[in-house]
Protein backbone atom coordinates (compact mmCIF):
# COMPACT_ATOMS: atom_id res chain seq x y z
CA UNK A 1 0.00 0.00 0.00
CA UNK A 2 1.55 3.34 -0.91
CA UNK A 3 1.98 5.97 2.17
CA UNK A 4 -1.17 7.96 2.82
CA UNK A 5 -1.43 11.49 2.32
CA UNK A 6 0.48 13.56 5.15
CA UNK A 7 -0.82 16.71 7.09
CA UNK A 8 1.74 18.73 9.14
CA UNK A 9 -0.14 20.28 11.63
CA UNK A 10 1.85 23.71 13.02
CA UNK A 11 0.64 27.34 13.87
CA UNK A 12 -2.76 27.61 12.41
CA UNK A 13 -5.84 27.02 14.16
CA UNK A 14 -7.83 23.09 14.72
CA UNK A 15 -10.30 24.05 12.03
CA UNK A 16 -7.62 24.60 9.04
CA UNK A 17 -6.13 21.17 9.37
CA UNK A 18 -9.46 19.83 10.36
CA UNK A 19 -10.68 21.09 6.37
CA UNK A 20 -7.04 19.76 5.01
CA UNK A 21 -8.20 16.34 6.18
CA UNK A 22 -11.80 16.51 5.11
CA UNK A 23 -10.85 17.49 1.42
CA UNK A 24 -8.32 15.15 1.65
CA UNK A 25 -10.75 11.71 1.96
CA UNK A 26 -13.51 13.91 -0.21
CA UNK A 27 -10.81 13.52 -2.98
CA UNK A 28 -10.51 10.03 -2.47
CA UNK A 29 -8.20 9.22 0.10
CA UNK A 30 -8.71 6.04 2.05
CA UNK A 31 -6.44 6.68 5.00
CA UNK A 32 -4.24 9.95 5.87
CA UNK A 33 -2.08 10.60 8.45
CA UNK A 34 -1.73 13.66 10.99
CA UNK A 35 1.76 14.43 11.86
CA UNK A 36 2.89 17.09 14.75
CA UNK A 37 6.24 17.90 17.14
CA UNK A 38 6.19 19.66 19.98
CA UNK A 39 3.77 21.69 21.43
CA UNK A 40 1.40 20.84 18.51
CA UNK A 41 0.83 17.69 19.14
CA UNK A 42 -1.88 18.48 21.40
CA UNK A 43 -3.37 20.18 18.76
CA UNK A 44 -2.85 16.92 16.12
CA UNK A 45 -5.40 15.21 18.78
CA UNK A 46 -7.49 17.81 18.99
CA UNK A 47 -8.04 17.77 14.78
CA UNK A 48 -8.19 13.93 15.01
CA UNK A 49 -10.93 14.00 17.50
CA UNK A 50 -12.72 16.65 15.64
CA UNK A 51 -13.09 14.90 12.61
CA UNK A 52 -13.66 11.12 14.36
CA UNK A 53 -16.66 12.39 16.41
CA UNK A 54 -18.41 15.38 14.88
CA UNK A 55 -17.94 15.16 11.08
CA UNK A 56 -17.16 11.75 10.13
CA UNK A 57 -18.36 10.01 12.86
CA UNK A 58 -19.36 6.33 11.93
CA UNK A 59 -17.20 6.82 8.45
CA UNK A 60 -13.33 7.45 10.16
CA UNK A 61 -12.12 5.80 12.70
CA UNK A 62 -8.10 6.02 14.47
CA UNK A 63 -6.09 3.29 12.97
CA UNK A 64 -2.90 4.15 14.90
CA UNK A 65 -0.86 6.07 16.71
CA UNK A 66 2.42 6.59 17.03
CA UNK A 67 4.60 8.56 19.19
CA UNK A 68 8.83 9.15 18.62
CA UNK A 69 11.75 11.50 18.73
CA UNK A 70 12.95 13.52 16.14
CA UNK A 71 16.49 15.64 16.03
CA UNK A 72 15.79 19.25 15.60
CA UNK A 73 18.21 21.90 14.50
CA UNK A 74 22.27 21.43 13.63
CA UNK A 75 25.43 21.43 15.97
CA UNK A 76 25.34 23.36 19.41
CA UNK A 77 21.23 23.94 18.45
CA UNK A 78 20.45 20.10 18.20
CA UNK A 79 17.75 19.08 20.42
CA UNK A 80 15.46 16.13 20.51
CA UNK A 81 11.39 17.32 20.08
CA UNK A 82 8.40 14.65 20.43
CA UNK A 83 6.69 13.77 17.78
CA UNK A 84 3.39 11.84 17.26
CA UNK A 85 1.80 10.37 13.67
CA UNK A 86 -2.09 9.55 13.89
CA UNK A 87 -3.38 6.81 10.82
CA UNK A 88 -7.41 8.22 10.64
CA UNK A 89 -8.69 5.66 7.66
CA UNK A 90 -12.21 4.96 6.82
CA UNK A 91 -13.80 2.36 8.41
CA UNK A 92 -13.66 -1.18 7.28
CA UNK A 93 -10.86 -0.91 4.87
CA UNK B 1 -4.42 -8.36 34.26
CA UNK B 2 -5.73 -6.01 36.88
CA UNK B 3 -5.14 -2.13 36.10
CA UNK B 4 -1.61 -0.67 35.68
CA UNK B 5 -0.62 2.14 37.76
CA UNK B 6 -1.65 5.61 36.47
CA UNK B 7 0.41 8.88 36.35
CA UNK B 8 -1.58 11.91 35.43
CA UNK B 9 0.44 14.38 33.62
CA UNK B 10 -0.40 18.13 34.31
CA UNK B 11 1.10 21.22 35.42
CA UNK B 12 4.23 20.13 36.99
CA UNK B 13 7.81 20.35 35.09
CA UNK B 14 8.40 17.28 32.87
CA UNK B 15 11.10 15.25 34.94
CA UNK B 16 8.52 15.34 38.10
CA UNK B 17 6.56 12.89 36.30
CA UNK B 18 9.30 10.92 34.83
CA UNK B 19 10.34 10.32 38.37
CA UNK B 20 7.33 9.35 39.66
CA UNK B 21 7.58 6.51 36.39
CA UNK B 22 10.68 5.53 37.16
CA UNK B 23 9.30 4.55 40.74
CA UNK B 24 6.47 3.04 39.59
CA UNK B 25 8.47 0.57 37.75
CA UNK B 26 11.60 0.02 40.41
CA UNK B 27 8.90 -0.54 43.15
CA UNK B 28 7.67 -3.55 40.74
CA UNK B 29 5.22 -2.11 37.89
CA UNK B 30 5.52 -4.09 34.89
CA UNK B 31 3.34 -1.44 32.83
CA UNK B 32 2.38 1.97 33.86
CA UNK B 33 -0.57 4.56 31.75
CA UNK B 34 0.65 8.35 31.40
CA UNK B 35 -2.84 9.74 31.34
CA UNK B 36 -2.95 13.66 30.23
CA UNK B 37 -5.78 16.00 28.31
CA UNK B 38 -5.90 19.51 26.89
CA UNK B 39 -2.73 20.97 26.60
CA UNK B 40 -0.56 18.62 28.34
CA UNK B 41 -0.69 15.87 25.73
CA UNK B 42 2.36 16.87 24.02
CA UNK B 43 4.17 17.00 27.87
CA UNK B 44 2.83 13.48 28.69
CA UNK B 45 4.97 12.39 25.16
CA UNK B 46 7.66 14.42 26.24
CA UNK B 47 7.71 12.29 29.56
CA UNK B 48 7.06 8.92 27.59
CA UNK B 49 10.10 9.25 24.92
CA UNK B 50 12.52 10.24 27.95
CA UNK B 51 11.86 7.35 29.75
CA UNK B 52 11.97 5.33 26.53
CA UNK B 53 15.27 6.95 24.86
CA UNK B 54 17.25 8.03 27.65
CA UNK B 55 16.69 5.96 30.80
CA UNK B 56 15.52 2.68 30.20
CA UNK B 57 16.23 1.73 27.04
CA UNK B 58 16.14 -1.52 25.56
CA UNK B 59 13.76 -2.15 29.04
CA UNK B 60 11.52 -0.04 28.28
CA UNK B 61 8.76 0.35 25.08
CA UNK B 62 5.62 2.01 24.20
CA UNK B 63 2.73 -0.71 24.58
CA UNK B 64 -0.24 1.29 23.42
CA UNK B 65 -1.36 4.82 22.51
CA UNK B 66 -4.84 6.19 23.23
CA UNK B 67 -6.72 8.98 21.89
CA UNK B 68 -10.00 10.25 23.06
CA UNK B 69 -12.34 12.94 24.37
CA UNK B 70 -13.28 13.61 27.49
CA UNK B 71 -16.07 16.06 28.64
CA UNK B 72 -14.91 19.00 31.52
CA UNK B 73 -17.31 20.88 33.55
CA UNK B 74 -21.20 21.41 33.93
CA UNK B 75 -23.46 23.03 32.51
CA UNK B 76 -22.48 26.47 30.64
CA UNK B 77 -19.02 25.35 30.96
CA UNK B 78 -19.10 22.10 30.08
CA UNK B 79 -16.69 21.73 26.82
CA UNK B 80 -14.78 18.73 24.99
CA UNK B 81 -11.38 18.10 26.01
CA UNK B 82 -9.21 16.33 23.97
CA UNK B 83 -7.02 12.73 26.51
CA UNK B 84 -3.92 10.19 25.24
CA UNK B 85 -3.29 7.29 27.43
CA UNK B 86 -0.05 5.98 26.84
CA UNK B 87 0.95 2.49 28.36
CA UNK B 88 4.53 1.98 28.97
CA UNK B 89 5.71 -1.69 29.61
CA UNK B 90 8.89 -3.82 29.99
CA UNK B 91 10.00 -5.47 27.07
CA UNK B 92 9.20 -9.44 26.68
CA UNK B 93 6.25 -8.78 29.29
Amino acid sequence: MSEPPAIFVGRKSVMNYVLAALLQFDSGAEQIVLKARGKAISKAVDVAEIIKRRLLEDKVEVKDVKIGTELVGEGENARNVSIIEIVLGKRGE
